[in-house]
């Protein structure tokens, strides 16, 4: 059973699929068998049908009035979601940002193979953080081309992000993940991810400020 | 001029907002006195009229043919977006990415004041990451309510992610900043912020799975 994603999903539904497979490992962990979309529903406030038809993208159907075997829901959940392949990463700027996310196991856990850090100050460069090799930026082509790489990390300061984008998809990576607060231009065919965290902070910072007061 | 976020703001102004002040930064560095949208507009891939209506909801207005006030901008962009404030937190969960995220220097930069970490570990409650010290989960009511605590950060692992948010919000916080993959529930007016790092993942993987081969 191999459902290796060849459609272009709806990031609605993309973004879904991983609480559905929180969901179901913790039953699974409590040694549930069977496990009804309306079940799934009421526990993550997702409507039902949505649920069913999230699930039938990746051809997984319940069965009447028994619902979704778990153990299988999770087991399609995680390969569909590219959780139990192995993608090489390299993550570049191996500051504060990106030094905390070498050291972030649980990424390896969801399929992300971080295998060096690049960074620019000399004093970090043939360092190690949480036992990952860091080079210098001119080893970069050569990182990406000979250990596989096909994910490029962005965690430097904001004033290098444009270059050092335009540097890993020079290198070779085939997707660029995001995590600085500014745009990226990237040539067409190359995959871009944004992880703002600084722009969920201005959110939750706008929507604590319009709270009535206690 | 105090900017104090009176009115809910559009979550993609708000999104966007960080990218203006990210450039504008960087021009002022660069000693760039005046700007105009449709250089913001060229520089970021945003229209150009978008970009004087989100800036107009913070009332900065720019002068005909000049353009915006690069300084003026970026002290109202941070001031609006919360940036030059401190907000307290508490990061339960100190693990693998709490404890990345402790050291993360750059959220003190954005307004983010982590005052305290909590973790049911015993061998790990009692010590202190990147200074911040770390407290056993029964003194979370203290501290939110001694401390000041407007922030709760959840990363705990997926099963115990509910009782921790029900937790905070028991003891006061009144924003939750979920990193877990899994969608918490919280009582009407208790601002949720999800930053799913695993679900950036998996849209990406699909993205990189749909693209045609090289």
């Amino acid at each position: 059973m191999n459902h290796k994603p060849t459609d272009l999903l709806p990031e609605p539904t993309l973004r879904r699929l991983p609480w559905y497979l929180a969901y179901v490992t913790m039953l699974r962990a409590d040694g549930v068998e069977y496990v009804s979309s309306t079940r799934i529903a009421e526990n993550l406030a997702v409507d039902a049908s949505q649920i069913a038809k999230d699930l039938s993208f990746i051809n997984i159907k319940g069965k009447t009035r028994i619902g979704y075997e778990v153990a299988t829901l999770e087991v399609a959940l995680r390969e569909y979601l590219g959780f139990s392949q192995r993608h090489n990463a390299v993550i570049v700027g191996a500051g504060s940002l990106g030094g905390a996310l070498l050291q972030d196991s649980g990424l390896h856990r969801y399929g992300l193979n971080i295998v060096a850090g690049i960074d620019s100050d000399p004093a970090v460069a043939g360092t190690q953080i949480a036992g990952i090799p860091i080079y210098a930026p001119d080893r970069m082509g050569s990182l990406v081309r000979d250990l596989g790489v096909s994910i490029g990390i962005v965690t430097v300061p904001v004033e290098s992000a444009q270059s050092v984008a335009n540097a890993l998809v020079e290198a070779g990576v085939r997707a660029l993940w995001n995590f600085t607060p500014t745009r990226l231009r990237v040539p067409e065919g190359v995959v871009i991810t944004n992880t703002s965290i600084y722009s969920h902070l201005a959110v939750m910072y706008n929507r604590l400020g319009t709270l009535p007061e206690k």
